[in-house]
């Protein structure tokens, strides 16, 4: 009986508009294209539970909402979607693809609304203990041509948000990724073809140290 | 200009079917009487963001829920509630009277659920730091009686739980009561004019003490 070994759990990051989903198919089709067997899942959500979460943080409201409280929901929806879907994912050896993780945690609660980084640490080792990405895509877009690549959707409550709030959220992104080596910054201001040869590079670079079983 | 002085904050515990909202409203009379102004709320919930979590906590659901990911939940909704409502009532002088707060949380997730009392801690001071009751009145009641007075009740996710769940539960609760001194422990199985005579002695001891602008 050969003993499976447990699957690797990539991330895609990026502010609004960044081009994640688009760009997740990407990841998704190298890593089949090599064998392995992809779960695709996304934050908030994930588990029927989490997305319920997905919609209240998400839906716009009256209600001035709490920074902490807003921090601490996210991070219910990431424990309950890693409890029950990345983690028994990667135990049975699957590759678990996720677009947006903590990294956005520490972006826009850290970065945009101020919460403090060591708090979303300390979060995240409640959450998700001992599980972080082994490879991060950060697809890095200036905030004003995102914004007009959203500008046709109906805008969630984090979408509604000011210039500045984005501004802070680039620049909390750019420094997790300075700190943190699993982080590889794409640059997605450039034409999709351009990105989307980075992001194969990117992951076979990755395969061709991580990729075996 | 008089400088307005910092209301207290009281919360009411203890099991299902205790006797909790009955017994607030003595709480609350006795503290309008002495001339206080009350604000009265509950949780889980108390702003519109912490009510639709509540729903999302006790609806009953196929899907297992994370007992880390219900307590993120839960301190989600506190955290909201402290900042929108709890706070700034003490603020404004006024007093707080709150059912159930942080000692649930050690009860029922702690003790009833299993997760670590120290997360719970760490929670708590990321959720409400600085933030703790200054009298906590504690309904205890044997399991067997309060599972009969809620009997023809609908029942929610966690009325549904086991007896052991409600003895863990139980036992939790008396571990937090010896370890607080701010917690009084009120014997709910008896009826309830004796139980309603011990609350009005506790509230005006504390008011004894802790009743001076």
């Amino acid at each position: 009986m050969t003993r499976l070994s447990r699957g690797r759990f990539i991330t895609i990051e990026g502010g609004e508009g960044a081009g994640k989903s688009t760009n997740a198919e990407v990841v998704r089709s190298v890593l089949e294209r090599y064998g392995f067997g992809v779960l695709a899942t996304r934050e908030p959500g994930g588990t029927p539970l989490a997305e319920e979460i997905r919609s209240v943080l998400l839906g716009p409201r009256d209600e001035a909402v709490d920074p902490m409280a807003e921090t601490m929901l996210i991070f219910a929806a990431r424990a309950q979607h890693v409890a029950r879907v990345i983690e028994p994912a990667l135990r049975a050896g699957r590759w678990v693809l996720c677009e947006r993780f903590t990294d956005s945690t520490f972006a826009y609660q850290a970065g945009g609304r101020g919460v403090a980084a060591e708090a979303v640490a300390k979060l995240a080792e409640l959450a998700h203990p001992g599980l972080w990405p082994d490879l991060t895509l950060y697809l890095d877009a200036a905030p004003d041509a995102a914004m007009t690549r959203i500008s046709t959707r109906s805008l969630d409550r984090f979408e509604r948000e000011r210039r500045d709030f984005f501004d802070r959220v680039r620049e909390a992104y750019a420094v997790r990724a300075r700190e943190r080596p699993q982080i590889v910054r794409i640059d997605a201001n450039r034409d999709l073809a351009s990105v989307q040869r980075e992001i194969v590079r990117a992951v076979e670079g990755f395969l061709s140290v991580h990729g075996k079983a």
